[in-house]
């Protein structure tokens, strides 16, 4: 199979790359897709997910075997690695893995999704898994009957901590703008708690502790005046950060480093490199709009390799 | 109620219109849905769906009844009934019904999908529910031991001749292109059926009979010659048209009368305008597709409406 060149390799296994796969299959595309796991962001979903039309309520784990299911009926080959660079020589892309496994094919859709965005305050780096955390629903429980803190007022925030305010003692919402942009029904939801505190206009500038976390220290933006709160866990929600290194060169990327895509095709400015999910510039970051994208996707790479192989 | 004025009204009740009340409901706007069904295009698929990512298999009914009860949770107000008349007046929208109902809004968003484009042939009018149909799951068993034609060699075409085969004797699909447009996976559902014919270049000219269809009859386009063959049914399954009379003034229509919208937000040039699913120029129609249209549309409504209320 060394030399074998596919018509597609997905990279990615997140909703946008099992719907990719899902297509794909019924376009009859030989492919293969690459992940290190299934499910993208949806494994880091802390509450029920309400919003993927068709299901009233479902977990996000329950979500992903789902779709992921539905992806498997079709046999579409899967590689679970890293994706480490991918290069183009005349129609054929290469796509080496972090094990230096080569692959050859016709197009690519990279659907990797995003990695959570790093608060980059001093404490940060030294209590990863001592105190601070990316995942909620991995490491929320720990946290019974202490004080916890979420950083960053989105949806990811609010849902974060709906989910703490039902473990720990005292959860604070901190938040730097003024105005919280999580969904008005997930604000109503927290107003609903007894021990969640919201504080609008704080920018965090340090986690501190001695083995573990302890407090955190933010600055009031509007005093200036610096305070400090006791705080055992520090859960970051302050969105993510598409996971693109290994097409740098051969994409145009907005300012926070998003693969740009002409959004009814998937399309990036390389020929036979296509794109969808939260890794593009898409507008709005949502599991069904992120389907919506790899199915797009994926039967404009029908009609691409359809061109390519009549030509 | 008469002076209220809605933050939206949704036109339409299929998959793109249930997915913005969804989504409309966790954004907390006034909403109004006004259709005159539920399940838009669904309702005419003939095989079941298996490209709904999340669900491998499932009827149309049965999704319909799954996004309409998820939508319902939400106790949007609905009023059944056709539009009429959309018409702009400072920031206010006036939404007219076929029943003189009127309703005022800040912003509409039309998803109100398309119908079944007709063939315009001569029989075609005349013979409408006695042999001519564009739904084969509602006349299709009406057919049984009989010869059949499917007018369409797209997937609509090849779904209803699957369908048909199964009950029908005989089933034509006739094809005015040289090439088949339908998937590769549904082409090879076909060719594992033993009376399913597909005929290319075949330009349908007149559908005959006397009190019912009894036969019809194609141009050969590269001979130009004319044949006829015995079928007691004509299923028309060459694409739809949108549905967009009631806002003929107000927005930018392609060539076959879709709705110009942004990919990413769904605006039309119209400000407050919003359009979503089959009506719009998106390039691929497909239900999911349609959904996160919906989504991204009301989700740029929200933030409309934020602004107006705000300035």
């Amino acid at each position: 199979m060394k030399n074998h060149i596919y018509d597609l390799i997905i990279i990615g296994g997140g909703p946008a790359g099992m719907a990719a796969g899902i297509y794909g299959a019924r376009e009859n595309l030989d492919m293969l897709l690459i992940t290190k796991s299934f499910g993208g962001q949806i494994t880091r979903k802390s509450v029920e997910i309400e919003n993927y039309p068709g299901f009233k309520k479902i977990s996000g784990q329950k979500l992903i075997q789902r779709l992921e299911s539905h992806f498997k009926r079709y046999k579409v080959p899967v590689v679970m690695e890293k994706v480490t660079d991918v290069k183009k020589k005349g129609n054929v892309f290469k796509v080496c893995t972090e094990k230096k496994k080569e692959f050859q094919t016709l197009s690519v859709l990279v659907a990797s999704g995003a990695d959570p965005r790093p608060l980059e305050v001093p404490g940060e780096k030294e209590f990863i898994g001592k105190g601070v955390s990316y995942c909620v629903t991995c490491d929320g429980p720990l946290y019974r009957n202490k004080n916890v803190a979420v950083i960053g007022g989105g949806n990811a925030g609010f849902e974060a901590a709906l989910f703490l305010s039902k473990i720990a003692d005292k959860v604070y919402i901190l938040e730097f703008g003024s105005k919280i942009k999580a969904d008005k029904i997930n604000q109503d939801r927290i107003k609903k708690t007894n021990n969640v505190e919201v504080i609008t206009k704080a920018g965090l500038k340090e986690i501190k502790g001695t083995r573990f976390v302890e407090s955190i220290v933010y600055q009031e933006v509007d005093t200036k005046k610096e305070k400090e709160v006791k705080a055992e866990g520090v859960f970051v929600q302050i969105g993510s950060v598409p996971a693109t290194d290994f097409v740098k060169d051969l994409v145009d990327f907005t300012k926070i480093d998003e693969i740009v895509v002409d959004s009814k095709t998937g399309e990036t400015k390389l020929a036979g490199l296509f794109a969808a999910g939260d890794i593009t510039n898409e507008e709005y970051k949502q599991i069904v709009i992120a389907v919506g994208q790899g199915t797009k996707a994926v039967l404009s790479i029908s009609r691409y390799i359809d061109k390519l192989k009549n030509n």
